[in-house]
């Protein structure tokens, strides 16, 4: 996915108790899946890189600062509205690579296909990936092809990997949100994990929704042109905007205050959250990101934003205090505030 | 895997016949797999790198040449005599970057599990990978973990993708040999593919057989140290020998010759493939690789394979012809002389 945990195997490790199998939520983005890295992932691989958990790794090869990530898309269903299981695959990694900075050159694809898939519904996905890589300007240079036999795979599983160049002194990390920041969010919330949703389990709803899957490489190069004081980016995925601030918190020892009456959120959206009982805090965006900005430069960067066609409804969502590192917080419509905590379990099976 | 159409998709389109669905053979490495790169994902993505079918993409990041190659391993069982998927997903890719002559340097990790798979398995198999990353001199930098739910895949898939540094001038192809080069083999053809047969199939053979899965770049180095002649080199994993000569004869249009009594293989595969019905030159290898050098050097190349402990048992196995291009023949032990087509349908399925 545009992958919470793509570039560095993400999330901050939070104990989460015994288990000796795997479950649904170690894919969830959020406190299984940090556990399950920190416990079998971090300690074989204790690189710096990795232990970063950015969305991307930065490393040299040769003289180029390389940015690198790779995420495996099992959505479900292959065709939603707004997207496909492709289109996911190109965007979300490209999205990786664009919140670290980095400009996305060059993709690879490895696709694990079901014995008995119609080859039309390959045909589509694989197109859908030729204009999703056309209109981001990135190129598909390497790929591969397994097949599994019936009932051991779902269809297309897609493995996408991103090499950008990340120009020198970039240094966008998710470690360096300060006290005083700026929360920005670059749009509705929630759009793609309820339109996929709606999809799988039949609801109707009253406004037509669409996953907001797209490439955020153009927004971010235009908030990087209107300040070059952003601290951190990040695109929430899975595990939503809950997960990603969760995320910076941690790394950089700092608290968020969201205020509920500043995030913006469609009707549809909310309205089908309270149906199905999810907090949209906690639902997958694949076109949607988070930021935190110096005070001085958020009201510059948050214009640029709403300028751009991908931030038509950005917002200020809050701020970065020093109290409670590492926690996440937020004022309610109410009045009241609550803690907003890593997702615990599992809320929306194969959402990317 | 090491993949054969790895780097860019691989293997040289031939047509197969009608087919709306996707098959096991699709995944053999052998004529339909052609097929289905030839009708679905070179039309798509039409880009010169992914057109020629190396096992790794050349690209320019920056100032630095790099060299990237993506696979996905799906193995089964798990774990086998001489090896599991952690390892054969590590040196699977390195060994894709070292045959195009590049170093490797960085590697991505995707994981897709299965709910239920034990965590035990799961550490056993990235403890291999750590094991494998540090014999072979990569670090692993980037990771993703998706879980599917019961029934919807097998317990691991690992895609692996792969960054190396290529040296400025070289320029290894399966494009690049010449009529008289010389065929080299680096040795003991089938072990992997029979390893997993046996262990599959419940086999007893007389001789203990182990997967061959080992990194190449130490021998490959010793290679193009012993000749800058080297004109290309290809590991010759999925679809066996067959597949790595009939691809390069394809793409170099030349004609190749071997003699079935140079090629090195155990009594104990031998054997097997009598049992099984199967014919060597198609089974999967993990550690070994085919060569084609000019004449002139052959004798100091293989020299240097030999002095290496995994070329201890190359061997000079045919030539490179003028006469039917595209084609690969086989002089037998009895005297006879016949095509060694691309692999038609699946022969082991799962097989890395």
């Amino acid at each position: 996915m545009a992958a919470e945990p793509a570039g560095a195997f993400g999330s901050c490790p939070t104990p989460a108790g015994h288990y000796d199998r795997i479950v649904l939520g170690h894919g969830s983005g959020g406190r299984l899946t940090s556990d399950l890295i920190a416990r079998v992932f971090l300690p074989a691989f204790p690189g710096e890189v990795l232990a970063a958990l950015e969305d991307q790794a930065t490393v040299r090869v040769g003289a180029a600062r390389v940015a690198l990530t790779t995420d495996s898309f099992v959505v479900r269903p292959l065709f939603f509205p707004g997207g496909d299981i492709g289109k996911l695959a190109v965007y979300g990694t490209i999205n990786d690579l664009a919140v670290g900075g980095a400009r996305p050159l060059f993709l690879a694809a490895a696709f694990i296909l079901e014995e008995g898939l119609l080859l039309d519904d390959l045909r589509r996905v694989v197109d859908s990936m030729r204009r999703a890589c056309e209109e981001a300007q990135v190129t598909l240079v390497a790929g591969d092809t397994k097949v599994v036999d019936r009932g051991k795979g779902d269809q297309i599983f897609i493995t996408t990997t991103g090499v950008g160049l990340l120009p020198e002194g970039r240094t966008l990390s998710i470690s360096a949100a300060r006290p005083g920041d700026v929360v920005l969010v670059s749009g509705t919330i929630g759009d793609h994990g309820i339109a996929i949703m709606s999809v799988r389990e039949g609801i109707e709803l009253e406004t037509a929704l669409e996953s907001d899957s797209a490439p955020l490489t153009g927004l971010v190069g235009a908030m990087l042109e209107a300040s070059p004081r952003i601290r951190c980016l990040r695109d929430a995925t899975r595990g939503g905007v809950s997960s990603a601030l969760n995320e910076m918190a941690a790394a950089s020892r700092v608290g968020v205050e969201l205020l509920e009456s500043a995030i913006p959120i469609k009707a549809a959206v909310r309205g089908a959250c309270e149906i199905l009982g999810l907090d949209p805090l906690y639902v997958a965006n694949e076109g949607k990101l988070v930021a935190a900005v110096a005070e001085s430069d958020a009201p510059r960067v948050l214009a640029a934003m709403r300028a751009h066609p991908l931030g038509r409804d950005a917002a200020r969502a809050g701020r970065v205090v020093s109290d409670h590192p590492g926690m996440v917080t937020l004022r309610t419509l109410i009045g009241g505030e609550r803690i907003v905590a890593l997702l615990a379990g599992e809320q929306l099976p194969r959402i990317c």
